[in-house]
């Protein structure tokens, strides 16, 4: 039997496995008893069952499986179910409460750009929605499917690496790769390379969804995000191909492949990406660690760093005091005497602030820069940690997203949301948006720091908070729509990586403006002119 | 009395200043003698009396004055002829020939954003185009004006700091302001900036004109292209007023800004733009100078330094062995002990080619660099030659553009054309480019790169050739298109720095490919509906 759990579960071992530390800290902040973790809430065991037939015609049907195969498309009920959300809080609760009103009619895997071309053109005659999709880690409800229509799913034969240059360092990749598979090619070709990109959602994420919701990884203050990354790329839109050649920087009127990173599969199809790559060689990477007396001056020398010319980390990252503090306790590292002795230096639970930070490259240039970095972190108080703290945390790196599900069942709503923001603004967005947070009861709030600029850096906010059961989605919109609007109080960016989805839709206009907006809307019209991509206001563009 | 000559000179002393190295080299290479220093050539000293009158009716000349006052319009044949070209090589023999078919209307220097908006409308009313002007430095027919119109001059009042975030590390500054003003206000404000951007035009450019152009500075291996440098910007366009918000990364669809970065004056008029500042610390430079037996050892070790994860240098250049060669018999260093001890060495003349680095930032980091770059330039067998040889061509990096108008004087064509490229493709197309160069006879071919990249660099072509007297332009225009062929045949961009302008227009369809091109049309149409913006095919654009 296949039920709804089994679609919003990652379907990973680690999303079973919450560790001793983990739970005590979970039944310490939310009052929990061993008797909670026996009732579950909202399991979502049910059978997949849709209320909601595909509305294609056997006609059309047909047409899809002279194109793509039988084999290629599926309309029962479990794989239109299974593409109908990300994993956005609200989907989960969704599934969790066996809602899907519009799922998708079917699931199209095509084989060739060529079988998309024309998928694209029966769609467009049809006028059927067409959703790429990915991963389907959408945290922004990205691929959901509000005028149902196909899912084009990409993963199954768009997952290739197309070719490497060696001698230009780029790699040329079909888009529904995903991040480790691609990673471990990488890795394991030529002279040895890495990609550079990884998103906390690598291990279920997509080289072109990284590229369409305009992504970042932990190591982009040295890499870039996404789009200091791609060279060029080639879509299929329902007007035609573009494919953009590649260079390594050029002036031929503005740069039009920019269009498409943050597109979110609005404008078609992104069916090939070319990317920079660097030589792989974590033997030459240099850790370290810090703990500061307090948010503030951990940010003033992650700031000094950025704005000194020392050079640059890959993976640069500060946890508030009450991330640090949560990091501290699963860690079991509370009353010991190593806490003890850091409290009587001044570096206080509740004040103090971990800090990691990992440097690739070349050894001279990694010794140097790490080095530079321990300067300036003690210029500003800091002490060090040495280099295990980072590097225990880079082993566990994608582990915590698995813990949403076991919270969830215990009742226990968590999600993310995340900013970008300039210095200046930095430090009264954190503290305004935290205030929001916390007037809800028993709300845990942990922020971190994780890509940072010269100008400016991301705030990145995890928050825990019991459910009001029984009108869970309601209560959650409301909250979620005082955070975003907390945040643009502040200065900050609807989004740094995420991406928009149909979650902050509603606030492009205010936020890019009506010329901005309009300038998307007739991109948008000119390559999709029946507005059958992606429709249903992901970016606020009309479908 | 107001000559021709008093437009296409830059009225600059070095323009008159032909050192005795360079004219020895002159004389020898096109077999010149005193004699011909002597009979001057096309000087264009007549004054400048324009055959076409100004189109504007009387009533929309008095509007423009009623809105920016008497002294901000001119409509004499100086100004109008002094707003007519660029400095594009066919600009100056156009000049020199007294050709200016179709001179602005009138010359307007907006005071304020509300006068250009209003402008902008009487304009769109009228059918009047209208050409954005900022320093004029434009080489590839940017700023001339087909259809007469207004030239739109934003360096009488757009010339401005607004405002430098010291915490942010930003600089919010009018487009009209000029390249020595901005760093100068930048090298004294508060803990010391630079802009990072200077562009060979740079002391008769403008911020705007970066932009619109989508230039290059010969530091942009470290701190980036305009392009990235830029973090936001507002633009005038007749449609309406985009104004972008200023972060450090964002993922709120895909970035606007950047369709202004290159629009060349096409969409709108840029009025102020936020940009990156970095510590201006000179003190900290380090230089190196290598010189290298051959072009091919020279670009690998350049490649092995961008690719090595080392850091980047920010002056990064090679000359190719003609331009090395030029570079030492200007300097009188040929025949000299040490000539003759490099020749034994192996460094031979004709095959040796000379590397300039500088690298900026905190001493720990410029120190570790320059290290880096040694040990590689040493393992690709280059000698190093000090740091004075980077020096002195720092001290006299704008001077050669002065030096086109003696030469032209002398009846000699000199122009420059340049490209990006793909590491791979680098060596061939430099090869390829050159030998087609070559078959004029008598041409001196000199080749630099000076902009690097993880994955390929720039290729800067100078060429100095007898003109064919009489003919020039129609010879001169011959001759280049061929240059751009053989560009594209060998997978070059049609610019990396220079921007497209109305000599590259042609080329764009078949260069982007019709969709693109397409796409570039709508966007243009949706902020210029009714074409006035900079008309004539600048990027291809239908006017």
């Amino acid at each position: 039997m296949s039920t709804y759990r089994d679609i919003f579960k990652w379907g990973d071992k680690r999303e079973t496995q919450v560790d001793k530390g983990t739970l005590n800290v979970i039944k310490e902040k939310f009052g929990l008893t061993d008797q909670d973790f026996i009732s579950k809430h909202l399991l979502g065991d049910q059978e997949v069952k849709l209320n909601v037939k595909c509305n294609l015609s056997q006609s059309i049907l047909y047409e899809f499986i002279a194109l793509v195969g039988k084999e290629n498309l599926e309309t029962d009920d479990f794989s239109r179910a299974n593409h109908s959300y990300g994993k956005y809080y609200a989907d989960l609760l969704k599934l969790r409460k066996s809602l899907i009103p519009t799922p998708p009619d079917a699931v199209v895997y095509p084989r060739t750009e060529k079988e998309i071309k024309k998928i694209l053109a029966i769609c467009t005659e049809n006028n059927i929605a067409v959703t790429p999709i990915g991963g389907q880690s959408s945290v922004t409800r990205g691929v959901e499917t509000p005028k149902c229509g196909i899912s084009l799913d990409l993963t199954k034969h768009f997952n290739k690496v197309i070719e490497v240059s060696e001698i230009n360092s780029t790699v040329t990749v079909q888009s529904g790769m995903l991040g480790p598979a691609f990673e471990d090619f990488l890795n394991n070709y030529g002279e040895k390379y890495t990609c550079g990109h990884f998103p906390q959602s690598f291990e279920y994420s997509t080289v072109g969804g990284w590229v369409a919701a305009k992504g970042a990884g932990q190591a982009s203050t040295g890499y870039g995000k996404i789009e200091h990354m791609v060279l060029s790329l080639k879509v299929i839109t329902p007007s035609g191909i573009i494919e953009t050649k590649t260079y390594p920087a050029s002036a031929q009127g503005w740069d039009l492949y920019q269009t498409f990173i943050g597109s979110e599969g609005t404008l078609g199809v992104i069916t090939e990406v070319t990317m920079k790559i660097h030589k792989f060689r974590p033997d030459n990477t240099k850790h370290a660690s810090f703990i500061f007396k307090n948010f503030a001056s951990a940010v003033k020398a992650m700031r000094t760093v950025m704005q000194s010319g020392v050079g640059v980390p890959h993976l640069f990252r500060i946890s508030d005091p009450e991330e640090s503090e949560i990091a501290f306790k699963t860690k079991d590292f509370e009353d010991t005497f190593a806490d003890k002795f850091l409290s009587a230096l001044g570096y206080k639970s509740g004040e103090r602030c971990l800090m990691f930070v990992a440097v690739e490259g070349d050894k001279s240039h990694t010794n140097q820069v790490i080095y530079s970095i321990k300067r300036i972190a003690k210029k500003y108080n800091a002490f060090s940690l040495g280099s295990k703290p980072t590097k225990k945390w880079l082993e566990q790196r994608y582990s915590s997203a698995y813990l949403r599900d076991p919270l969830m069942d215990l009742g226990i709503m968590t999600d993310t949301l995340e900013t970008a923001v300039m210095w200046d603004n930095l430090i009264p967005l954190w503290r305004n948006v935290r205030k929001y947070l916390k007037n809800r009861d028993k709300t845990v709030v942990m922020v971190h720091i994780s890509h940072v600029y010269e100008n400016g850096a991301n705030l990145y906010f995890t928050f825990l908070s019991p459910m009001k059961k029984g009108d869970e989605l309601n209560e959650y919109n409301e909250y979620h729509k005082g955070i975003i609007e907390t945040i643009l109080e502040n200065k900050g960016s609807l989004s740094h990586h995420h991406g928009v989805g149909r979650t902050l839709a509603p606030w492009m206009q205010e936020q890019l403006g009506e010329e901005s907006l309009s300038l998307m809307q007739t991109i948008k019209n000119q390559l999709d002119p029946k507005g059958i991509m992606n429709p249903g206001n992901t970016l606020g563009l009309k479908p």
